[in-house]
């Protein structure tokens, strides 16, 4: 990605020739790839009875004010060329909920995976660009109970299992964790902004988390420990609904009561789900956005246990990719109340699928795996002296195989030399080879290509197949 | 398409919720239809070793200026917040021909389908949207004459044949055209607006293009005259070749002798790929674009044969929404090199999809044919006055079901009622039933749904599957 980035810059005189700051073209086997992963996930969103939701890349300018906080300086405006004003998308969540309220739609499950734009610094080695995917899965409506929360963490395990990508996924519940705020002693108007001090636990240590309280927020110390013995506690959800019940001081805390009753319920239908074994329930995850009512979650990636097997050096590699969380999201009950009359409780999880882009890209360069190639067959000729390169011909089994809908190329030259042709077949399995002779039979020779062994191979002519059978004799072989 | 754009209104308080002008969403049947499409086409770019390019929604306003004359006052720019000055794509041959340059690629067939922009009047039920798609082809790199261009619209065939749309490729020349422009008298520095005249010949009546050509262009009467008796004519390749081949005034012209050996050897190619009977050589089609060299084509839509046998009305519905052309391109040698060091001869198709899109809608509405619908199988619960829904074990069959990669549903609610569970099932093929008793023996019923006899419906009570075979079971049943 960094590399593609960033030798895609040549000058013409006065023109430069680069995307612009923060952007990248896809192309190739990096290309490949991202419609694999793309793939992968929106068949597993259709599995769960998703239906896509496409928006336009950029809304009037008011929809996307006032949603993001002091990251809205991030947001690229259009000019103003007379007309309306507008913005690109900044994400796919202020976009859907604009899509809820104007259709007034009371219950649906949308995906949607489009580019968004925000002008921040970019960090390309990181991964992060200015131009960059989301891939959101949201059940919006009114359900009964952790339903919806526990099929979408289902979704998650899926996806990752199908992109095998080992995985652990961090839960909390924002009642919880407020109630536990509470119940420390945190004052009602310092809740969020200590919430998000909690939430750099997994990347600083406790005491620099503390002074942070402490210092720059003016937490009370003994109120900072209070908070800190709570939230460094975690475990399974049975573990953890034990902890919290065994409490009497936070069973007390209506908010915390409610929140153990979600996660019992919810750890039911996550072992009906056969999910359970994934989740950590950790009172440390905050997550920053303010719009969060109920559970939250966020996914780390973990070594899966094909890697294990090949030993730590892999598990160096991955650290070395390690980038931040896979995926994340959480309930959010009054989002869309901001645009509709009324309010539509959501839930959701939004895929960070550049940084699996990145992992799975480390991993396939690590393996040395073969790229993904487009042509199944490559078309050639060869003859004498006489030999005029059989184009026509070369054009008419061409023909056939594309109309059997079979991925064809041939040399197109008129006379191509046969070492031309066999080197532009590098990559692909199948040869079907034409002559004079067999061609006025009605026949060709249908060969595997590329087989490593070159010597066996200038001797194996292929197999005489008749035009008549060759598109079902290729298919077979490409099974 | 219409109907979606303009309903999507609705106000609250101050805030308009709409999407801007001359954009839509894209939802429901409407986006399932729109990926239908889409992915048919790629299916078959990739089938011809296309290989996927995707470009930054915007370009360095520098790299689009000067490309698009007297249209660049319809491009979109992003507002100045310091830093580089960029714009949203106008097309996707300009960001093509960009990459080309900036990564000094000399041979590459790519296919892009992504959105482009332009700040036009939007004419919402003609489907001119501000934000619409373009979908294109290319074979760049130097090859033997004809190759590549006749593979072009070979696929353009293919294309139309998946979707089953009735076609005719309207063919000219560039070099034909000027050559013939030439003879007839046109004085060089007119040829291209006399071009553009030509052009209207689909729309208007020669009169009116030669009342243009002589009081609007200043054309001498005779001049025109023999501009239109040339232009009027078309017929087959082979017709035409011989028109221009029995004219020795024409022959004699050199950039006419080279067009017309340039479309026998195409008339060769295109009777090898079994596509000649698809051909109409126009010599009126002119193309609006400056930058074609060669080869110029456009796609008309024709009713199809199944659409034929359904009698006129048919057809009338078909003229109603008539949308233009389908599809066009060309030839296009000079115009990487003005990005790069060295110019990279190009050939190349556009599909209109979202015109396509169109017609596609309408035959469905047309045929009432049945909606895509995503869900597979629908597990659904019933039982006595004891019945507590059965949520964990309808959860823990959909988890059987989805582990197997089947798109299955179930009620998110923890004691739905039967008539809910069914209307909920309404579009889905298969039903899973699950009851206390057959659950206790390890077994569910499965059930065909709507079937339409919906007595019968009621009695039959669906076949007892062990939980172990219904994936299996429902495979079976949804091939």
């Amino acid at each position: 990605m960094a590399s593609e980035a960033k030798k895609g810059k040549a000058s013409r005189g006065a023109l430069t020739l680069k995307t612009p700051k923060g952007t990248r073209d896809w192309s190739g086997p990096d290309m490949l790839l991202r419609d694999q992963v793309f793939n992968t996930i929106t068949d597993i969103f259709k599995r769960h009875g998703g239906t896509p939701l496409d928006t336009p890349v950029f809304e009037l300018k008011e929809i996307l004010s006032g949603k993001y906080g002091e990251d809205s300086r991030l947001i690229y405006d259009l000019e103003d060329q007379g007309g309306e004003l507008c913005s690109l998308r900044f994400d796919l969540t202020v976009p859907f909920a604009r899509w809820l309220a104007m259709n007034n739609i009371q219950q649906v499950k949308r995906y949607h995976l489009a580019k968004v734009y925000r002008r921040d610094q970019p960090a390309i080695a990181r991964g992060r660009l200015r131009e960059f995917h989301q891939c959101d899965f949201d059940i919006a409506g009114t359900y009964d109970p952790m339903i919806p929360d526990a099929e979408t963490l289902r979704i998650i395990v899926e996806v990752f299992e199908a992109l095998q990508v080992g995985i652990t996924i961090k839960l909390n519940h924002r009642k919880i964790l407020d109630g536990l705020f509470a119940v420390a002693g945190v004052p009602a108007d310092k809740i969020r902004s200590i919430s998000s001090a909690v939430d750099k636990l997994d990347k600083m240590a406790w005491p620099d988390v503390k002074k942070e309280m402490v210092d720059e927020k003016g937490l009370p110390d003994d109120v900072a420990d209070r908070v800190g013995e709570y939230v460094q506690h975690s475990g399974t959800v049975t573990e953890m609904v034990e902890y919290l019940g065994a409490d009497e001081k936070l069973c007390a805390n209506p908010d915390i009561k409610a929140g153990i009753e979600d996660m019992t319920l919810l750890a039911s239908y996550l072992t009906a789900l056969q999910v359970i074994d994934k989740i950590t329930f950790d009172l440390s995850l905050a997550r920053g956005l303010d719009y969060y009512t109920g559970l939250i979650y966020e996914v780390i990636n973990l070594p899966s246990k094909t890697e294990d097997k090949e030993g730590k050096k892999k598990n160096k590699d991955d650290a070395a990719t390690q980038v931040g969380s896979m995926a994340a999201g959480g309930r959010y009950d009054n989002l869309v109340g901001m645009y509709g009359k009324r309010t539509i409780p959501c839930v959701g999880v939004s895929f960070g699928v550049d940084r699996i882009f990145t992992i799975l890209k480390a991993r396939r360069e690590r393996e040395n795996a073969a790229k993904p190639r487009g042509t199944d067959v490559y078309v050639m000729a060869f003859g004498g002296k006489d030999f005029d390169g059989l184009l026509l011909e070369r054009m008419s089994v061409a023909q056939r195989l594309w109309t059997a809908g079979i991925r064809a190329e041939f040399s197109p030259k008129v006379k191509p030399k046969l070492p031309q042709q066999f080197k532009a077949a590098e990559d692909v399995p199948l040869g079907v080879i034409l002559g004079q002779d067999e061609m006025a039979a009605g026949q060709v020779r249908l060969k595997m290509l590329n087989q490593g062994d070159d010597k066996s191979e200038e001797k194996d002519r292929g197999k005489l197949v008749s035009l008549d059978d060759l598109a079902q004799e290729v298919k077979k072989l490409l099974l």
